[in-house]
């Protein structure tokens, strides 16, 4: 496989920068990542490749990296990780296009605004179904390829969670699977643990069981507060919720069943 | 209280090199820990000290600390926990004196006894009862002070826990609340984790929840099998365990409930 | 010496919340950090205070913890470090009030001028002489109790930095004493490096001599380009002094020759 | 090249198992590793590869992963990173046979033939030229592809060096290039570091100046002596040098310059 693809590519024209194969012993799944630069467009590459793809029976995606993945931002109250992807879009460090920031309060429009993007406010109080309705039609209209719920405090339905599946990125302020669900400083400072983490995940019906993309973890002691190990976890969940962004919008992650293959 | 336990040992001619306190906002509670030179013994220091702490209403203890903690360590088949607690003693690197190792199996015995200590071999086949009494004997035979499992694959009826509160330490080959039970490393692998840890924390009759003492945590990536994980746990184990069994011989855990404070 | 300070604080109806000692065996020298709450007055427990310290011949100062200290921030044209103080300082988790901002560039005005902080540009065509008198003007004019060097690309004269001696924090982008002086990230990739890393010193004399505050480090590998590494160093500089400036503000750190006690 | 590779080994029934490929863009190098399986031996496989090579002016090896790499490791007084190789070879963590131990001491004697090793002792008291000639002498009768020095307290010659280049592994106990040549736990405590370090490079005739394998670092406070320095060293300095000796051994590791690739 890895001969027939690196095959059609030269025969193409095409020059591989970079790549990297794995394969899953559990399941028997491989899979592959080639970066190349083309001579002819991504179109031409595409209709070329179909066959050999259809042949091999590849599940298999090809994307331009001059293009920017179009990414819509999600975020309640805390607008530390929505405030970080900002700033590293802006200093060039994120190959992305941040199409708008939905919010369930008004917290961080001025924020937002500031910076040039399209705050929607679509608060809970229209019901669940009738925000999350609205929610998916912003998704379309601003043709976001990419949701990333930065500290979304809401739980999300099933339907939304299965219509954006593979397409919604969520920063979860623990070390997954410890402490699932709400106020997981507190339930960590409760256990009195010697570290706390975050992780960035799929977004799944079930809530905080999703493939896990990134995680990170920092050093506490006993003197640290709920409050302090927040405050210490914002930088935790920004830099882990960044790395996952970035690694998605280079096409680097590859779902693997419930867990994620990245390149 | 910290002005008034000073001012005693200053009084009593006492050098203070060190001292640290912290109070939990959440409990009220006030712990600390003088470490001091002392021109007289200690038994006398702590005659002196006895009526200012039943007028405090400490839970204090005082202890000499050139007089290594005497531990015995219990261990199944894998020994790298046992090794390298045997190799820091060795090397001067851990204030304690191992008194000998128990074991429900003979593998270890080779090596413990190439390093000239006592290796009681306590099979599961005499029934768990009969096993653990004759553990405690062991443990009473020896005068140890400490008990450490290091990686002692075998479940400790309640009463066990119970008399050994506060003086025995396990390993548990995960980032706990993480992976409690049985296979961390495979339930890890299952969950698709990007770190793995493994934490030291006092035996209590729950299972993996007693207070944690040290964790660490390292990187692993998709192609990272449980193998490999259970390999590059063992130097986690180790380290975290070792770092644990040193604190306790320096006196500088003090448990706060199902906490604990390392000063 | 920790009796008697105890015991003065305790017989003016102080409490002691958190305290700290430690001996440097090296030098002889011994520190010690006391919290606590008062009262009286600042001004009345620092008059009590007195005869004490000059019995006890010691280099004290006692400082109100309530009391925010005054910052200013010194950037050229890298913003994310003053962007990341900025925002710590609005979310309550710096202890600081940011009285201004300098700058030999014009970039970051608008940025700062948003976030409602005083602008001071100082380009360095009036002269480095000139410049640095402007610059030290301001500091007195704002009261600035402390003098932050966020990414500020210019090598300060001696006469500056003995002026602001103990008083002026600086973010070096690697890992002192490795690749001191211009562009580090460049001098790590050239030497191939798979850890790179900031750090958080005092202003001296000596350019990237001074006394160490905090360090961190992370991972690179063969594929990070010097471009990934000022990315990746970006979340490391900013961390690590913040770190500094909030130890700083809470009075942790004392200088100890070319060394520092955190405590 | 990734494509004629790749399709030379389908061409001869060969699976590719994984395979990475990296360019880099300062030189114009790429490189490239495959991992596969083949239904023909290795010699076949070579020489099938061989006039592609040629054409594509490659500069390629190709080993068995199943054949062992057979390590010579050298040691002076301090025995915890041979230990360390040694009790992770034996676990079967490390795809290597130890041919034997080289010392310019007796200390490990008894440690190493205890576990089945041949101990050559060559004291420097014969003098360096004639200790070296001895050192090379066993490294040709042992048939050894890979010298360790696991801190070996000698500085090679010149010539030791050379001939060694590429296929000797020093460990320094230092975050290089911070702290090169001597007592480096001991530099570090007088600049007063938050972190130390360990560094597994190539030796060549520039001390301290080899290629970097791997490095890590760990957290240390003000309190912490030079000894503190050097027993958490022992952690760092073995675990680096066992990564870089296991990566060596699954033939990870190609020299780019005065770097390296480790795929």
């Amino acid at each position: 496989m890895v001969a027939r693809v690196a095959s059609l590519l030269a025969s193409l024209g095409c020059d591989i920068r970079a790549a990297e194969v794995y394969g899953d012993a559990d399941t028997g799944s491989f899979f592959g990542r080639t970066e190349f630069d083309s001579p002819i467009g991504l179109e031409s590459v595409c209709n070329k490749f179909f066959p050999l793809a259809q042949d091999l029976r590849l599940d298999w995606d090809m994307k331009d990296l001059d293009r920017k993945v179009r990414v819509l931002i999600a975020v309640s109250k805390f607008g530390h990780c929505l405030v970080d992807l900002i700033n590293k879009q802006e200093l060039g460090q994120l190959p992305i296009e941040i199409v708008g920031v939905v919010s369930n309060h008004e917290v961080m429009r001025k924020t937002v605004e500031w910076h040039g993007l399209p705050y929607h406010h679509l608060p809970m109080s229209e019901g669940k179904e009738a925000q999350e309705a609205r929610f998916i039609e912003i998704i379309h209209e601003t043709g976001a390829e990419l949701t990333v719920l930065a500290r979304y405090m809401q739980i999300l339905s099933d339907a939304f969670s299965v219509a954006l599946a593979g397409r919604c990125i969520n920063i979860h302020h623990s070390f997954l699977p410890s402490f699932k669900g709400a106020k997981p400083y507190h339930q960590a400072h409760v256990r009195g643990v010697k570290l706390i983490g975050a992780t960035a995940h799929f977004v799944t019906g079930d809530l905080d069981e999703g493939p896990i993309i990134e995680q990170d973890a920092r050093r506490v002691d006993h003197a640290a507060t709920a409050s302090d190990m927040i405050a210490i976890g914002r930088e935790i969940e920004a830099s882990v919720l960044s790395r996952a962004v970035g690694w998605y919008a280079e096409h680097r992650i590859i779902q693997n069943g419930n867990k994620t293959v990245v390149f």
